[in-house]
Formats: C-alpha cells, sequence, structure tokens
C-alpha cells in the first residue's frame, strides 16, 4: 500500500536538509517506479484532530508529493483508534497531549502541524521544536505577539523551520494576485478592501468563542484572512490601522468580538479597508489601481477561490489548497525554497491584530505601525 | 417642432396640481395625435450651465414625457446665444443670476433645477421658491444642515415642491435593490459596503476642489452616493457613525478631503462602510443577507449601471437616468405620486455628511445619529 510504503520510507530518513543530504544519489522514488515522484517525503505529525484535521489536512495529506501523514496526537482514545485503522497509523505513531514529547524519537515524523485552539498554538510549537520537529502551525499564530515571539526562539534555537497555516500563499488564484502585485500590472494602487465573514450559529461554547482558548472572536479566526489580503493584495505593510466593534448578538458572543472594521493606511498611500465578522456572511479581496483592478471573491474559503481582473476572469485549476501548502513547507525543507508563511510574518499579523484591540479601546484612534518589510517575502 | 410646440402648451397653463385641475378633461396631448404623451408638460429652467448641464440634463430633457426645457440661467453670454440656438429657447427665457428673480413672471417655467456649485444651493433653491417656482437642487443639497433648513422652510412657505438631484431613485437596477430590500428577499441584512470614487487629475482650482464653493470634497461630492446606497440598500438609517481621513496628495487637494471611510450602525445591528474618494476609482454597493446577497457595480455613475445578486445578473434595459428623474419629478407635481427624493432625503445625508466630519475632527470617535425615518420614502 502506497501510505505504509511511504511511511516505511520515512522512517529510514533522518529529517530534513540533513536527511536529505544523507540520500544523495539514491532514487528511492524511482525504485518505486515512479519517476515523477520527489526523492523524499517527509513524515508529518497533525496535532489536533478537530474538523480541519479531518476534513482537510488528513484527505489533503493522502495527494501530497513531499510530504504524508505520518503520526497524530489526540487527547480523545476514540480518535486515536478510528485515525489508526483510516490511515493505517502504527501504534507507534499515536500521541496524546502528555506524552507528545517521546516525538522527539520517532524518526517518522519530520514535521509537526499544531491544529489546535489558539491557546495551545505556543506550547507545542515550542515542544515540537524542542522535540526536533519543523513546525507548522495554524493560524493565527498565537495569543500574543508575545507569544510569537517565544515560538521563533524555539524554532531558532532547534535549528528548525517555522511556518504559519496560511494556505492561501500556495493558492493559485492567491498567487496570480501576488504576481500581479509584482508586476505591477494595473499600475500603482489606490484602495484595497478585504471582508472575511461568516456567520456563526453553532454551539455557544465552542472554544472559538471563549476568550480563554481563542483570544479573541472574528479578528482572530477570519480577520487575520484579511490582513493578510491586505497585504499580498498590496505588497506593502501598513503604517497605521484605526478599527471599530460591532456588537449586535451578545448573548451568543458572550466573550469575543463580533464584527470588527478597520482602516488601513499603505506606505505608498493607498488606503485599506476591512471587515471582519462571526455575525456575517462575506469574503472577497478587491484592489483598485490606475489601470485597472483585482478582485477574489471568495477570496479565503477553502471550497475553490474565483478571481476576476478589469480584463476578466481569472482561470485556474483548482487543488487542495492545503496539499499545496504542505508541499510548498515540505519543499521549503528539503529543498530551501522560500518559506512562503513563516513566523515571522505570523507575528506581524499578529501585531496588527493588537493594534486593532488597541484602537478599539482607544476609541477608533488611529495606532501607527512599524513594521518595515516584516513578514514579506519576496517571489514566493 | 416638437419642443417649440412643448413650450407653448406650457406657457398656456398655470402650473402643479392646480393647473392640472384646469386641464380637466382636455386631452391636449390627444390632440396633437400621441395618445401616450401626457396631457401636460412641465417647462424646466437649468440654472447653471456648466458639464452636467450641458451633456446629461439637456439631452435628457429631450426625451422626457413630463417635462421639457424652457429656460436657461447662465453668467455667461457666450454660453445663452449657444444654447438659445442649440435649443430654440427665446431670449424672454434665458435669465443671469442678477436677473434670476423675473423667473417669477415667466409662465414657461414650471420646474427650476439648480445645478451651480454647492455654495449657491441655498440661495437659488430659496429664490426660485420665492419666484413660485418648483425646486430640484443638484447633490449635496447645501453645504451644511442650517441651509438645508432654510431651503426647506422656503420651498414650503411659498407651496412649492422640492427635489434633490439623486437621480438614482429613478434608476431601474438602483429600484431593484430597493424592492429586494422592501420585499426582504434574501432575509436579514448583516452589512452593506459602498464605494464611490474616482480620480480627479484636472484643474486644482475646479470649484470641487475649493472649499468656499465645495463645503467640501470627496464626502460632499461622491461621498453622499455612498451614504445613499448604505440607506436606500439597507431600507434603514443609520444610527452612528464614525469616520476616518486619509491624504496623500495634498499639493493637489488643498482644502478639500481626499479620501474618507466610515461605518455605520444601522438600526436592525447590519454594520455599514463606506469609502469615497477623489483619488480611488471605485463604484460599488454589496449587501450580504442571511440567505443571499446583492451587488450593483458600477452603482452610483452615469453610465449604464449592472448589477447581479446570488440568483444572478440584473437585467434592466437602460434609459437616461436624468429623464426618469425629471418625469418622476413631473409626475410628482402633476398627479401627486411620490417625491422620491425630497429635500428631507437631502438634508438627512447632510447631517450624516456633518456627522463624519465631526468624527474626523475628534479622531474617529462614533457619533450618534438620531434620524428616526426621516428622509425614507416608502413605496418608492
Amino acid at each position: 500500500m502506497k501510505k505504509i510504503s511511504r511511511r516505511k520510507f520515512s522512517t529510514t530518513l533522518t529529517k530534513g536538509i540533513g536527511g536529505a543530504a544523507l540520500l544523495n544519489g539514491m532514487p528511492l522514488a524511482c525504485a518505486m517506479g515512479n519517476p515523477n515522484k520527489p526523492q523524499k517525503s517527509l513524515g508529518v505529525a497533525l496535532v489536533g484532530l478537530g474538523s480541519y484535521s479531518t476534513y482537510q489536512l488528513a484527505p489533503a495529506l493522502q495527494d501530497t508529493e513531499y510530504c504524508h501523514l505520518a503520526a497524530v496526537v489526540t487527547g480523545t482514545p476514540e480518535k486515536a483508534r478510528t485515525w489508526s485503522s483510516r490511515y493505517n497509523i502504527g501504534e507507534e505513531h499515536i500521541y496524546n497531549y502528555e506524552n507528545f514529547d517521546a516525538i522527539k524519537d520517532d524518526e517518522g515524523v519530520d514535521i509537526v502541524y499544531v491544529v489546535l485552539p489558539n491557546s495551545m498554538h505556543a506550547e507545542f510549537t515550542i515542544r515540537a521544536a524542542k522535540a526536533g520537529k519543523h513546525v507548522i502551525c495554524e493560524k493565527p499564530m498565537a495569543m500574543s505577539v508575545a507569544e510569537c515571539d517565544t515560538m521563533m526562539e524555539a524554532c531558532e534555537q532547534a535549528g528548525v523551520k517555522l511556518a504559519v497555516g496560511y494556505r492561501l500563499h500556495s493558492e493559485p488564484f492567491t498567487k496570480e494576485v501576488k504576481r500581479l502585485v509584482r508586476d505591477k500590472t494595473y499600475g500603482k494602487l489606490r484602495y484595497i478592501s478585504a471582508d472575511a465573514a461568516y456567520i456563526s450559529r453553532g454551539n455557544p461554547d465552542q472554544w472559538r468563542l471563549n476568550r480563554e482558548l481563542s483570544g479573541g472572536g472574528a479578528l482572530m479566526n477570519m480577520g487575520v484572512y484579511s490582513i493578510q489580503s491586505i497585504i499580498y493584495g498590496s505588497g506593502e505593510n501598513p503604517i497605521s490601522v484605526s478599527a471599530q466593534e460591532f456588537s449586535t448578538r451578545p448573548e451568543y458572543f458572550k466573550q469575543t468580538d463580533e464584527t470588527i472594521t478597520a482602516q488601513f493606511e499603505l506606505p505608498s498611500g493607498a488606503v485599506g479597508q476591512m471587515m471582519t465578522s462571526h455575525n456575517v456572511r462575506a469574503n472577497r479581496l478587491y484592489a483598485s489601481c490606475d489601470s485597472g483592478w483585482y478582485e477574489l471573491d471568495p477570496a479565503s474559503t477553502y471550497i475553490p477561490l474565483a478571481g476576476r481582473t478589469s480584463d476578466g476572469p481569472m482561470n485556474f485549476e483548482q487543488e487542495s489548497q492545503q496539499k499545496l501548502q504542505m508541499d510548498d513547507f515540505a519543499k521549503h525543507i528539503l529543498e530551501g525554497t522560500p518559506n512562503v508563511a513563516p513566523g515571522e510574518m505570523g507575528k506581524r499579523d499578529m501585531v496588527i491584530v493588537e493594534a486593532i484591540y488597541k484602537s478599539i479601546a482607544e476609541g477608533g484612534k488611529t495606532i501607527p505601525l512599524d513594521l518595515g518589510n516584516m513578514g514579506i517575502v519576496k517571489r514566493s
């Protein structure tokens, strides 16, 4: 079976670039009879088996070329059994939150993907780094900028790579927007607008609505997509932000923000505007330049994105965003291609999140931002 | 010639509803051999012969059914001669700003259309009312709420009708949006966004960029369209507003605002967001409801609007917006149909404009609005 073969491969390899060096001249993929297969596939451990792992990441990892699902970390024994049987994961690759650190000795695992509630991102990123594993952490990167710093430091010290689960940097419509920005296809940017919102009606006790676990509401969950859109849709980090909060269902959104709007000043003079909400359905990136415009709508969903420009519709083949993302991170580790969503990018977005909350707390005051090129990845 | 006939007709009639009563049973249009023609056509005087009068209103008035171009008011003798010859307007129907009040005795004129710089709206609306003429005044209605009050009082006292040149209330895509709102076709509204902006690069001394003549920049000129979109796109007057101003070309926009963003709280809980600018190209209304959405893009240009909903594109025949507007106002006068853009609506929008400038002056503070149903026209 392909899955088993992949895992077996992986366990024979040491991780990362070092591992790749060991393999020099060993055409393992060719030995399997598939000349298009890369020489190495990195093992991924999913930490947290909620719906994103279940319905997006695990299926995507069946189709990736440079990595594969190698281990899971869960606090629920029932889930451990289900996943073990569904994905043929041996008992030795199944961990819980207590014995997680033993993953250090699991040679089948090269990458740990932290798919936990926000409050656990820093802890498990740091524990994974200390276990010598590369880490990809879901968005938002952490609860605070301070936590981002500790995560980046831990990965730096351990000599492992750190990425944020910003899958859109690997997604073709988004990459096309980044190309239009890079090439200045439509001339000077004047205005960029980004909405990312859905209507939450589920269990009011879900972790996303619990401030201790989420660190915030719509802004932490969907707002980071709007922030991302503003930045990759312009190619610029904002130099100031002001923001407002709106609440209409306080009985449901007891602890977390429901709807937030924010305005950005970009160094080029372009103005940015965003809306994020757990009480609205909207998902769009729009940019107006001197000689044309571009739009993604939807701009950040898992379902296929759609895009158009003043010249007409964008057309790209649809592929799993999570597959593309995982292969990009694995290639970064294996081949030194750019880390398209490094920890620094996640930290930068948290700087902006904190400035937005600060502006709201100060009645909409404009908060200056001094980001320089922080988190801007060239040619990704 | 049709134009001359129309004008001659009009001069035989006293104005307004009273005039219509006198005509009871007199099928004048039928006498002309056209059974579809209305029984009466009101004479319109254009005050100010700038580009809007020249390229939009005068051509539209050649196609209207309930009114016709009857007189012009201009400070430029050369323009008087051109218009007289182009539109067959007799010398006795040509006025300048000094002798304008003599229009009182011009029985050919039923409606005065004020198409002057904003600073002259109040003066000429009041002088027209005192001359016993119905008035339609270009947007924004005036320089301030206080001026709007004096204009409304003057029309009230004179017993004449007052409308604002909000042509979109007569435009089919906009009327469709108002129908979707009225029928709650897509359920509860959650979010509405409105952009109205163009890039000004012309003469920096134009009146629109001169605060004494315009009263303000992008907000006064294009921002009122965004405010209008927010309100007719939701069917609600906002209960609060906060706003921000952005400036990147102060050497060009010496006296007036370049780009303004604003956020609205609506009584239903929906959130509104707008952007207006003299430095951006954008023109859109978007509303997201529980079970669908609607969008106009462009939403407020003279060129044909375009619209779509979550069910597909909107399709309407294109007609001159100005023609439809003038016929609606004439029918309001002749037949008592609703005044689709009454003075009260223009005043309400100036209340919002003043609140936006106040919020900006106070660093983005949220300004409460107590508008009730002011300016909301039912079933228009």
